[in-house]
């Protein structure tokens, strides 16, 4: 029995941001501390705690001091920020204490928060997992947030459907997302995620599929069913997939294969991918797609004037600028 | 060109200390403050915090508690203990504190830590992870560690090569390891893993592999390709491999198609795989396995006493019982 979201289901919420904004923005929260302005960083932690330990919560503070100034510069241009987990993990705990702190300025700011984690296991352990990113398991009694609640979460589908079952039962539950890994931007990432299955699908949907079914055709066929049944905004599911921007070609076949399937789409921008390449997931009504930057936003000062130290201030103004180019080069390519 | 490791090679470390232990056992150390015995918990946390930060506090305290009393129970019988990352990020920061306290006190008695994070992601974020938990990327400079530096970390090969290449760079620098997830034992693992690609593997090796390959055949190539040219100890390279215990018979064929390739076994006990069928993936000589219970050990005494309540030192205790029969049930079946 699927039981029903006790907030406005996260496609909903998506929706209705990408209307306002005018794009399917999404700003990946990277933070590469080597690239910071000097500005965000103040003089040092307390002399209590050890010297590496010191560092690590000096760090942590000048990410959340960054964070903060990319959000007050995109808040009201982007749909969503991406915090990639793996750079707050970086810092330890102190690292995961400035992931919650970015999490809560972000939500401050009505943008959604797509937790970039990746995360996947089996049975209990997938479900801690999809607690502590996607909240609650019951509607009823005691239970204490992990303080990393997001609106989304990515995850990797290596284990099959019930890997993935507790992320997409706190999906239903709790009104939230899941993007699970398809086709990845990477140069290696072909070597496992094209391989021919040699059997057709039994699952395949859409038109414009051919054989041999791939291993990302497999992947295609369980987030279909897994999203059977759960509510839909505009026709899209809870359960959406990450597809790089760099293979446009599949993209659009992919397209056609997940109809109702919300993409995620990492490599705008720095990774080489241009507006019309990104956008190969959209619809024919020019939905379907959420595309992200990080790089390119975050650290646009260091493009612009290469060499040139910058102030946290300097970063934010090059940041809102870059992220108006992205906007108004994909809205030049939406149908 | 591979960097000659700063410290001894982990498979070296861990071959020393199975010689040492007597068997392979490996300790996951999965908190489930639901099942902890009473007096691990203290009355609360400081009234400054919000209460679920001070709930997540408490929680922690009791998690750092919890695994020290097992860890000394288990310490001379034990080779590595197993954290099982889902189970700290679930309490937030105060969980990854807990964490790195529990890592501490691993280290501190002598025990190797395989943290288990499944983690996985391409370029400079898979760099990002290994530095984490797998130490500097470079021999020279400056460098803060995460606080999070484990022996070893399992990780998922769903990306390809490149997204596991930043992972083996730190095992040669570092004198670690890491276990690639090959065959998982949760019922939808085959979902892909088991998928024939329908080609024949141009990397195949060893005697005893038959046509079609499958998925998971093709990462055990990959395995192969990752450890070529790095230092081995006794035979075995530090890219190891996650096969499920539950799968005896693939186990064996495994164990022929990835000589000199470590395999961690989880399932043994709770998920009701006994001692010959985990030890399926050993080599003739006894050796190429690792043996991983958590429930089993951990909450031994809530199956010794069903439904009555008990102390730390009845669960420390009940847990040194299990870990020991636990190894004389793995002697009764080695070489």
């Amino acid at each position: 029995m699927i039981e029903m979201p006790s907030v406005r289901p996260f496609m909903e919420r998506l929706h209705e941001a990408v209307h306002a904004k005018g794009a399917p923005v999404v700003v990946g929260l990277d933070p590469r501390p080597e690239w910071f302005p000097k500005d965000v960083f103040d003089d040092g932690g307390p002399a209590a705690a050890g010297a590496e330990e010191a560092e690590r919560l000096r760090v942590a503070r000048a990410i959340v001091r960054f964070n903060e100034l990319i959000l007050d510069a995109v808040r009201d241009v982007a749909v969503a920020v991406k915090p990639q987990l793996a750079f707050y993990e970086r810092w330890g705990w102190a690292g995961i204490r400035a992931l919650e702190e970015t999490m809560k300025l972000a939500k401050a700011r009505g943008l959604l928060v797509i937790a970039d984690g990746k995360r996947n296991d089996i049975g209990s352990t997938a479900a801690a997992y999809a607690e502590t990113y996607l909240g609650t398991p019951s509607a009823a009694g005691e239970w204490v947030s992990s303080g990393l609640e997001a609106d989304a979460l990515t995850v990797n589908p290596y284990l099959g459907t019930d890997g993935l079952q507790p992320f997409v039962a706190a999906c239903a539950r709790n009104g939230k997302g899941i993007f699970v890994l398809l086709r990845t931007s990477n140069a290696s990432g072909a070597e496992l995620q094209s391989l021919p299955t040699g059997v057709e699908s039994v699952e395949a949907v859409g038109a414009g599929h051919e054989k041999p079914t791939t291993v990302a055709d497999r992947v295609a066929d369980m987030i279909i069913t897994l999203n059977d049944g759960l509510p839909r905004a505009d026709g899209y599911g809870p359960v959406g997939a990450v597809v790089g921007a760099t293979h446009p070609e599949e993209a659009r076949r992919l397209r056609q294969r997940l109809p109702g399937v919300m993409m995620l789409v990492p490599g705008y921008g720095a990774q080489g991918a241009g507006a019309r390449d990104a956008l190969a997931a959209v619809d024919g009504d020019g939905k379907g797609a959420l595309i992200n930057s990080a790089r390119g936003i975050l650290y646009a000062w260091r493009k612009e004037r290469p060499g040139e130290a910058g102030t946290g201030a300097d970063y934010a103004a090059a940041a809102r600028r870059a992220v108006l180019a992205m906007r108004s080069e994909l809205r030049g390519v939406l149908p």
